[in-house]
């Protein structure tokens, strides 16, 4: 339904933005962005912390700038909330939301009532000097570079509901994502040449499928060159968990110049759709959560 | 409670932006904003239609960078809302989002499910070769000058309430109210010397009030010189409407060198609060409602 709307959207704005994370505005040498958190949604009040709370909304929000390249710098956030709600909630949530990235300043935004909590943030990020990313600039030849280990998230939220609190790193993981600030810092300012770049947020096939749909292009992926921690690989169906698991904040990027510290993972194709280890996934099959049938 | 909360915020982001509507960010050349519209808080979805309701949200937005002096230029959009939404809802308020200015872009913004509506917009405008005002900056010996016809969108909205759908004029203050881009314009183009400006979405009242207390002056306001439309004029307690109705959008701004086309309606003094023809109210009777002792 999602996309049926966006497609409607487009059509009513015209709008030649509409479509990566960020809307880069040039004449401000600046890219936009903003992401909506709702409860029973996107989270569930009882299962997550007020301070996790404001991490996972900067994070989503500092993630999607990371994405274009850009530099994170000011943030407006709008929290709506029950008029029930403790102070020590909207303290909390405050304290996670700058705990994220210290660079970035929260400029302003609002408080509202409502009946359920919703927030709402909106990011700014400087492109000043560096090159910045587009979903569709993926080009034949190029490496896909990746940032981040992958499925340690996923793997956390699944020991969390089963009431676990170790390993700590994978916990750590689900409850404090860090962007990969640094890692876009290296492509945007090491790359002359056009790239694409975006987060895995939503999954690591998400991620690369959504690249090689709108490049027009085959992602040829060697799932052993993933860096994925040595605990996740404790409990079944990890695999799963690498490609489909959600909120690890990576990046991944095609490229034509990697440096040597970079993690090179496949190759950017003449086709469509994304080949791990030989097995192609196409845009459909992601869409549809076809991901049980990998293991 | 929400004074509360925002200075708990404020004391939490230790930021110096939050204050005014918009943060002025000196590096970009830019002011921001973010606003936002609850369901049951901030409309009823059965008293407004779709096409009102985007009018709405732009109209609250791009008055903020009105009050700010900048130039509106883009602005990001969340939409949340339930899945059963119809697509001619969606299509009709992205249709009187882009109604209200037709200079800003709609850049960006997401999509999603909720159990009510819920809109943020965030808004951006340009600053250069544009004075940008303060709530603190009135100055003693400065004039009032106002913008907008006041008491229109709140008479409108009463007639609305009793299912009349006249006067025309008045009926349309309320549904399609225009910010005032053009005053705005005109004060951040030929005013060189600080000023304060706000605009009166909450009500004038409202507006003179927070200029008063934000920047410790007296505001002396001779009602007679306040622009009302001939039509309010025809209800009981009209005066009330001017002073204390929402929505006009209308600006207030303390200046030093008011053109022969302004409105002029006071004059900055020593002192604290606004004196109305010789009455007075402070800050505190405005935040308490107090109006209704003025006729």
């Amino acid at each position: 339904m999602e996309k049926e709307f966006i497609k409607l959207i487009k059509s009513t704005l015209n709008s030649e933005y509409i479509g990566d994370d960020c809307a880069y505005l040039k004449d401000l040498e600046i890219v936009v962005s903003q992401d909506s958190l709702v409860e029973d949604v996107h989270f569930i009040k009882d299962k997550i912390s007020p301070y996790s709370l404001g991490r996972k909304t900067a994070a989503v929000n500092i993630s999607d700038i990371c994405a274009s390249g850009a530099d994170p710098a000011y943030m407006t956030v709008s929290l709506s909330a029950p008029s029930n709600t403790p102070k020590s909630f909207i303290k909390k949530f405050y304290d996670g939301l700058i705990s994220v990235y210290d660079k970035i300043k929260i400029v302003g935004g609002d408080l509202t009532k409502a009946d359920k909590i919703y927030i709402s943030a909106s990011i700014i990020g400087k492109t000043q000097d560096r090159n910045i990313s587009s979903r569709k600039n993926a080009q034949i030849g190029q490496k896909v570079v990746i940032s981040g280990f992958h499925g340690s998230s996923a793997t956390g939220l699944m020991l969390l509901k089963n009431s676990k609190t170790e390993p700590e790193n994978l916990i750590k993981a689900h409850l404090e994502p860090k962007p990969q600030t640094d890692f876009s810092k290296k492509i945007a300012t090491t790359q002359k040449t056009p790239y694409a770049m975006i987060d895995t947020s939503d999954g690591l096939m998400d991620g690369l499928s959504q690249i090689a749909e709108q490049s027009d292009v085959l992602l040829d992926i060697d799932f052993s060159k993933i860096p994925v921690e040595k605990e996740v690989k404790a409990f079944d169906n990890w695999e799963e968990r690498v490609l489909f698991g959600g909120e690890d904040y990576g990046l991944i990027a095609t490229i034509d110049n990697p440096t040597d510290d970079m993690n090179v993972i496949g190759e950017v194709k003449k086709g469509s759709g994304v080949l791990i280890n030989g097995r192609l996934f196409s845009a459909k099959d992601v869409e549809n959560n076809s991901y049980k049938h990998f293991t």
